[in-house]
């Protein structure tokens, strides 16, 4: 097995995922800049990628920049199989065909035969996985809009150094971006839950990591709470990364560090026609990125969806 | 001039202002817990708020917990105007009778002749100050939701020690409370825009000071950023505390440490019925609280009402 | 096995490691506040100390407020064996009598027999296993002064709310403190590293874990960091905690939420007499607490020392 | 006046101060990637360098990075005077000669006739200033090591962007750098405090803002904390910017945004030799550069030296 793009920051904590999977071996790891110095894992150093022995693995994981997995994907076509983490085969890519979407959960039976899985964004993650049990339960009003008001830590944006990422300019700030619907990940959450007008609104928190998704989201007469958490426990039986939180809501902390999605619902009293507050929370790194991708690889090979993983 | 509570967050915060503001004097400071201790003052004192000459002076601040303003403001009764910071006469307390409320802008012409002024909360000031003059060019739909999602630092919150407020709880976290529409300050707002339906969900931020809200607000057709900035233009024509910008939307860091409130809006392509963001900026400490004490007490004295503030 | 005390930062990173260490199985977490409430153990909820089945298991740990272990220990004398977090009966204490002072890799074949470990300070863990060694080999210079300039997260001072560890109050600041050789954790580094003058300055980072000592150590003529590295590879053979760099010096990034002690040493060029610079990281609540704790216990129960450890 | 290099966080401090010192006119601010964009300063935007009119002024700043004020220096010649806030013309540069040294309090008879001067070092500011009138009253042995353990915000680092600056990398860590006497202003402190050994260690600090320097000072004997009081008030008489704590020691919150050094000293028993522990505290943007440029500036031009600075 082999990571393509080992050394940012989804890269990294695959490789961390990885080397405590029991289940498998990495066989490389590449880094263009980094070739030559050691990874996370003991006696592994970064290669070139273009020197990678590809065709001597049987997965290879693509944790490199948004837009450059398609060239990859062309060279390894025949080969290993491929879990590419960039936005590049995901739905609205226009280049999804002939990739499965990797979510994880209501995907895992097409993720079983696939030879090219898009794991998912971060953002789409959560929304969807909140969102698409009680669509497929009825119990969103189709008529009235969904607001996502999300926020992410900074490890979302990548490593690569660019002035707004600086400490200095992150620390004691807060700010809301991709505003009025423009950020790109709207498209993938469109097509997931294509009947219902979305609001998905970003900001970016002065943490490292996770991600928290307050969704005003209006339902049918009748729906609550109770209705909520019951959509949700018979979508995701036996799925242990998925935390239904029997009352009150998720925050980071609770999820910062492992691969879990922690889900809650609190009641709206007084508002006509009604509407609940769900709130989700990941890390970006890690049911957003590389727990998922983990699991994606799992389905792939025949393992438990969830070894290896921090549920 | 006096301030009742000047060791807590806010009252510092009003201490730092009047000492520069240049058209006024401090006379006393109370502190029960650290009497005899130095103010920011030179010179000053914290003296026991039992002890204090509040019979001298013309005008006292409240910075005191919420619920304690009660009793100081019956035992001031005659005595010197008042400018009350806690929630104990804001519009939904039940003693806002013989209050007037200290929204500086809109209200300055009640202002003037109080002689017990409500200071408003921190969130209902960038809410309120926002959306009324939306509401009063009828660019609002009033039949559809409007969803505020807010963020504040944790001085917010004051300075009593209390678990959540460690360091080491609210380093790296973000989390929502007050979820299902719950949040004291949601009265305030309600009685101040009340032909609208209101969700209100505030978060805690990783972050000393600051508020940040992103208005998803339904307007009515043919309204956009042009209509929105113009009624915000006609409101405050001549109020150099607030900043309209011209495009995009502000962040904390252009708001922390000064006592502006920062407007922008967003258009939203491909929703029907539209919705515009509205993003509004401020500092709790600052036009939340000691910045619009101050703009209230320059009214009541005849001074301009922007005198000593940070615009 | 059981833990009184387990609700403070200590206690909880403690359960943590337990969990997941596989030879043992914890039956019982006290919190005196927090009985009822669920552990991060499955099916564990917290019970009150004064109803704990001490008698019936072979361990306990005392992850209590320094200066309430004592009172436990004389209760549970002959029965469990006791790893106690505490100052308690540590070097200096004045009650160190009957206890092993449990610095795991010096003092190993000790605290095997141990009925009383006196887990040591996590300030004493980094100095100490730095510059014991050293000391040892004959490499330190003993008439000159060695000045530690060292610095801590905020959950080493505990989870008791206190108003200078709040967020507000922490988060921007860095302070020292102790100041004039007047931290209780002198006393413990004077007694374990006797034969030389120590100057010890701690200080209060905006952090959440883990501490940096930065140490000028006076040398004898001759030694240099190759020197200083031979003599802790020589200590520190098949101590798997311990993280001897080749080169270079470790950062509070390499140790946070492990288990290690990362040591690393810079020449110094120009100065005579001369000095090395000697830095060591570690994490307070790891290798400076609950790490060191498991250690403790592995040895007193025939387990590999490291084992269920972040190495 | 002129600021060359105005959106750096130096230039956009020293533009701040400048703004509201009232004293002067800023003519035009440089800046090349951000012409044509507004300063902080209403109705004044950014220019080219290039097209600087600085021969219509009579004084520029350069805030420039290191190394590149020479040519401008040539350029100017016989123009305007100029504080350079480089380190290209500072006390170890090689490029000294013709340079007045801008500490502004000991120096300020040199600094009124210069017509260059080249502005301290932001670590320097804080070491000198401690430790010269210590010096200079005979308090310091010599013959022993001066420690000096100093740490300072990401800001010292300057705005370009860089891997180890990233909110991500630089948020809950710490590290030493320049181990070993490396860092570069470890010379201008040499050559001002020429009679000592000096071991300077720097560390980074998870804040924007600030500078603490915990100095490890080997006395003469019969020095105590009194006499290293008496002589920092003596030398710092009439000295508005420089506070002098009567007890205790500063920390980073009592200095940042302000153009203060705070100094404390604390007593040290039971060591012989004896030391004392002295603790500077500034800003490093406020007295550590943009403060002190105001200060050299207002000496040129016949202005109280603290006017416009935050005391």
């Amino acid at each position: 097995m082999g990571v393509f793009g080992g050394r940012g920051y989804t890269g990294s904590e695959l490789l961390d995922l990885l080397s405590r999977h029991g289940g498998v071996e990495v066989r490389f790891a590449t880094s263009r800049s980094g070739a030559g110095e050691p990874t996370r894992i003991p006696g592994l150093d970064f290669i070139d990628p273009d020197s990678a022995p590809a065709g001597d693995v049987d997965v290879v994981f693509l944790c490199l920049p948004h837009g450059t997995a398609v060239p990859w994907v062309e060279r390894l076509r025949g080969g290993p199989r491929i879990v590419d983490l960039t936005a590049d085969h995901r739905p609205g890519s226009g280049r999804e065909e002939g990739a499965v979407y990797g979510l994880a959960e209501p995907n895992r039976t097409l993720v079983k035969e696939a030879q090219l899985v898009a794991n998912p964004g971060c953002y789409p993650t959560g929304v969807i996985l909140s969102l698409l049990p009680l669509h497929q339960a009825g119990l969103v009003d189709p008529e009235r809009l969904t607001v996502v008001s999300a926020a992410s830590g900074v490890t979302g944006a990548g490593r690569t150094p660019k002035p707004e990422l600086l400490f200095a300019e992150v620390s004691g700030n807060f700010k809301a971006y991709g505003e009025g619907n423009r950020h790109r990940h709207l498209k993938e959450m469109r097509i997931l839950l294509p009947d219902t007008p979305l609001l998905f609104q970003p900001h970016l928190l002065p943490v490292s990591r996770g991600i928290l998704e307050t969704i005003v989201l209006p339902v049918r007469p009748g729906t609550g709470p109770d209705e909520v958490r019951a959509a949700w426990r018979d979508a995701y039986r036996g799925a242990g990364a998925i935390h239904i939180l029997e009352q009150g809501i998720p925050d980071l902390g609770q999820v910062v560090r492992t691969d879990r999605l922690a889900l809650g619902v609190a009641e709206v009293e007084g508002l006509q026609p009604p509407v609940v507050t769900v709130v989700a929370a990941l890390d970006n790194l890690g049911k957003g990125a590389a727990g998922q991708a983990v699991q994606n690889m799992n389905l792939m090979f025949g393992m438990p969806m969830d070894r290896g993983i921090r549920c």
